[in-house]
C-alpha cells in the first residue's frame, strides 16, 4: 500500500492507495469523530458493482448507511441532481458531522463534493475514486463542481476532502477506453513535473494498461504526489496550480464544442498536450525531440494526437477565450520547455496558437 | 469613520464603518486586483433607494456594472435566485476577479455571497449591508446561505468578503422595526462578550434607536470587532463560534414554528434571548437579577420577550433539536453566565428548558 500526504494545514489528508481498500472503508472512517450516519453517493454502474461491498464495509463499522444513486452520465452533475441529496440529507437528518462519501467517478466525485461543500455550510466528505482518472486527478485537490447548463463546472468550491480510498481493484472492471483517458493525465503529470517518471512511463507503459498492481500503485502514487505538492502550494488556484492544466486549454474547448459526446476528457487533452508541445516547438520553447517524445507516448497509449478536421478554428480559438482560468479574453497555455517543466504563458500570439491548430488537422 | 480589521491570514479584510461611505465605493474597490466588471446585486426596494448612488459610485471609478435585482423577501434567497445570477454572471462573461456586490440587508448579502462562493469556485466578494441586522452581524464573518424548501440556511459555505462597508446613513430609511431587530443582535454581542458594552447599550439605548450618528458608529463597531473577535477564533464553526447563536436556539424555532412571518430573526433571536436568561437563571447558572437586565433592555428596545401562547412547547423542542448547530439530536443552549460571558451547555435537561418556556407565556 501507498499513502499520499495532502498538507494543507486544518485540512490536510491522506491518500491510500492499494489493493482491498474497499473492504476497509469503514474501519478508515471509524478513526473520525464522524455521527453514524453516512450519505453514500454512487451510480447505477459502480453502485451495481461495488454498492454491496462498500455498504457492508461500513455497517460493519457501525455505520448506517444512506445509499443515493445519481443517474450515470455527466448531465447529473448539476444543480437540479444536488437539490435531490441535500434533500435526503435534510429530510434523513444528517448532521454537521454525517459523513458524505463519493464512491465513483469524477462525475460522482464532484457531484457529492460539492453537495459536502455547501450542506450545511459544509460536512466531512471522504472520496472513493474508482476510475483512473479519478484515482489520480480529480479526487485529489479539492475541486468540486456541478455543471451549469450553459458551462461545466461553473458552480462549484475549494473543499478538501478528509480522506481519498484508491483501491486498484476496482479499476478492473474499468473500460479499458476509461484507463486510457486516465493515462493522459498521468502522462500530463511527467511532463509538467518530473522528467523521470516520465521515462518510467515510456518504459512501463504496457503494464500500466494492462493494470499490473506494482507499476499501477506506483503511477497513481506518483500522480497524487505531484498533483499535491501542486495543491499545497496553491490551494485556491491563484497562481502555479494553474500548470495542472497542461492540455487543458484546447482540451476543453473540444469538449465543448463537440458537445461532450465525442471525447472522453481524458482524450481531449490528451489532444490539447499534443497540440501545447507542438505549440511551444513552433515557438522556440521546447526541442522538437521532446514535442516528438510526448506525442508519441500519447500515441502509444492508444490516446488521440489530432484534431477532427471539421473544427472551424475560429470557433475553437473563440472557445479557448471563454475558459474559466481565463482572465480578461487573453489566450494562456501552459507550455512544457523541457519533460518535466512547464511555464504558464499569457498572451501567447494568436497567429502561432492558428498555425498549430491547422498542424494538428493535417499530422495523422 | 470607524474600520475594523478581520484577520483571517490570507482571507483577512476590512469592515469600514461610517457615513458617505456609499459614494467612495469605487474608490475602495479600485485598491484590489479586480477586473472591472460589476455584479452588483440588490433588491427593489434597496435598488430604488440606493442602486443609482452605488451604480454612480462605480461608474465613476471606471467600473462597468451588472444590476441584478432579486425579489424581495426570504423566499427568494433560494438555489432558483441564484441559478439565474449564475446565469446572468456566465452570460456576461464575468471571470475570476469579477467582484460581485452585495447592496442589501441579510437577505441579499447571503444570497449573493453564496454566488460568489461558488460560480467559477469563487470570486471576489464585497458586502454593502443596509440593514442594521446587516451591518452588525450577516455580513461580517463568511457565513453565506440560501434555504431549502424544507429550512433556513441549509445550503452554504464559509467566504469570507474582501471587504465590507457599512454606510450608517442608509439605516435613515429603515423601517423602525428593522432597526430594533438590529438591536437585539447588538445587545447579544453585549451579553455575550462585554459586560461594559452592555452598560454602555443601558445608557445609550435611545440614542441608537433614534439613529444618532456617533453612537450608532460605535455600537456597530462594536458589534463587529466581537463577531470579528469570535470568528478569528474559530473561522468554520467548530465550536467557540456557536456562542454567536445565544438565543437562536430557540429564536430559530419560534422562526420555523410561525412559518417566518410572525417574527424578523431579531424579534425572535429577543425571545430567544430573554428565554436562554430565564433558563440560566432557573439552572442556578445566573443571578436573577442579570436575567432581569436583559429582559429589561430588551424590552426597552421595543422587542419581545415572551412567546405567543398557541405554540405547543413539544413542537418547539422537537424543532430545536432540528437545528442545524445540534450534534445527534441533543439539546444545546448558550447561557449566560454573567453579563458578558456565556458558555455552551450541551445536553440541557429537557424538563428544565420545558418549565422555562411555560414561564416564558405566562408572564407578560
Ligand atoms: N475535481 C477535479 O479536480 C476534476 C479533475 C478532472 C476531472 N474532473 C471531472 O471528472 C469527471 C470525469 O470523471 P471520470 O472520467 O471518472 O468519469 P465518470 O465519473 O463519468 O466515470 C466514467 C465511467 O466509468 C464508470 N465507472 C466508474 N468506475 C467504474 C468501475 N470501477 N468499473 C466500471 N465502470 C466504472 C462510470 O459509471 C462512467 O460510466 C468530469 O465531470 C470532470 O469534470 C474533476
Ligand atoms: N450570514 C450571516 O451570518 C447571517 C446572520 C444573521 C442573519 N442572516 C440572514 O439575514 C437575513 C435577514 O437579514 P435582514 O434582517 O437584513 O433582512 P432583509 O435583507 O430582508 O432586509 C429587511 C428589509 O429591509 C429592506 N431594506 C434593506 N435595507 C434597507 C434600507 N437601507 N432602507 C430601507 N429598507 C431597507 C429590505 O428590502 C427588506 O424588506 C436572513 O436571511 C438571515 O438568515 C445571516
Ligand atoms: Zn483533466
Ligand atoms: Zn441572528
Amino acid at each position: 500500500m501507498q499513502e499520499v500526504h495532502i498538507d494543507l494545514g486544518a485540512r490536510s489528508y491522506a491518500i491510500h492507495i492499494g489493493s482491498g481498500l474497499l473492504a476497509r472503508l469503514g474501519n478508515y472512517l471509524k478513526e473520525f469523530r464522524f455521527t453514524p450516519r453516512v450519505l453514500l453517493v454512487t451510480n447505477p454502474v459502480v453502485g451495481s458493482l461495488y454498492g454491496e461491498a462498500a455498504t457492508a464495509a461500513l455497517e460493519n463499522a457501525g455505520f448506517e448507511v444512506l445509499r443515493a444513486e445519481i443517474p450515470e452520465g455527466e448531465e447529473y452533475k448539476s444543480l437540479v441532481t444536488a437539490e435531490k441529496l441535500y434533500d435526503l440529507a435534510y429530510t434523513r437528518e444528517l448532521d454537521r458531522r454525517s459523513p458524505v462519501v463519493a464512491l465513483g467517478g469524477g462525475v460522482v466525485g464532484d457531484l457529492a463534493g460539492f453537495v459536502a461543500a455547501t450542506y450545511l455550510r459544509g460536512v466531512p466528505f471522504v472520496q472513493v475514486p474508482t476510475t483512473l482518472l479519478a484515482q489520480v486527478d480529480s479526487s485529489v485537490g479539492g475541486k468540486v463542481a456541478v455543471n451549469h447548463p450553459r458551462g461545466k463546472n461553473i458552480i462549484g468550491a475549494f473543499y478538501q476532502p478528509r480522506l481519498v480510498l484508491a483501491d486498484l481493484d476496482v479499476l478492473k472492471t474499468l473500460d479499458p477506453r476509461e484507463v486510457r483517458a486516465g493515462l493522459a493525465e498521468v502522462i500530463k503529470y511527467g511532463v509538467i513535473a518530473d522528467g523521470d517518471f516520465f521515462a518510467w512511463l515510456e518504459e512501463n507503459l504496457e503494464r500500466l494498461l494492462a493494470l499490473e498492481a506494482g507499476p499501477l500503485a506506483r503511477a497513481v502514487a506518483a500522480s497524487c504526489r505531484i498533483k499535491a505538492r501542486v495543491v499545497q502550494e496553491d490551494e485556491t488556484e491563484q497562481g502555479r496550480r494553474a500548470i495542472l492544466n497542461f492540455g487543458h486549454t484546447l482540451g476543453h474547448a473540444l469538449e465543448a464544442l463537440t458537445g461532450y459526446t465525442t471525447y472522453r476528457h481524458g482524450e481531449a487533452v490528451a489532444i490539447g498536450m499534443a497540440a501545447a508541445a507542438r505549440l511551444a516547438a513552433a515557438l522556440g520553447m521546447l526541442p522538437e525531440s521532446s514535442a516528438a517524445r510526448l506525442v508519441n507516448l500519447i500515441r502509444r497509449a492508444g490516446l488521440p494526437v489530432d484534431m477532427p478536421p471539421e473544427l472551424p478554428t475560429g470557433d475553437l480559438l473563440a472557445s479557448m477565450r471563454r475558459d474559466k482560468k481565463v482572465l480578461a479574453g487573453r489566450l494562456t497555455f501552459v507550455l512544457p520547455v523541457e519533460i518535466g517543466r512547464v511555464e504558464i504563458v499569457r498572451d501567447v500570439p494568436e497567429e502561432a496558437v492558428e498555425r498549430v491548430l491547422r498542424l494538428c488537422r493535417n499530422q495523422g
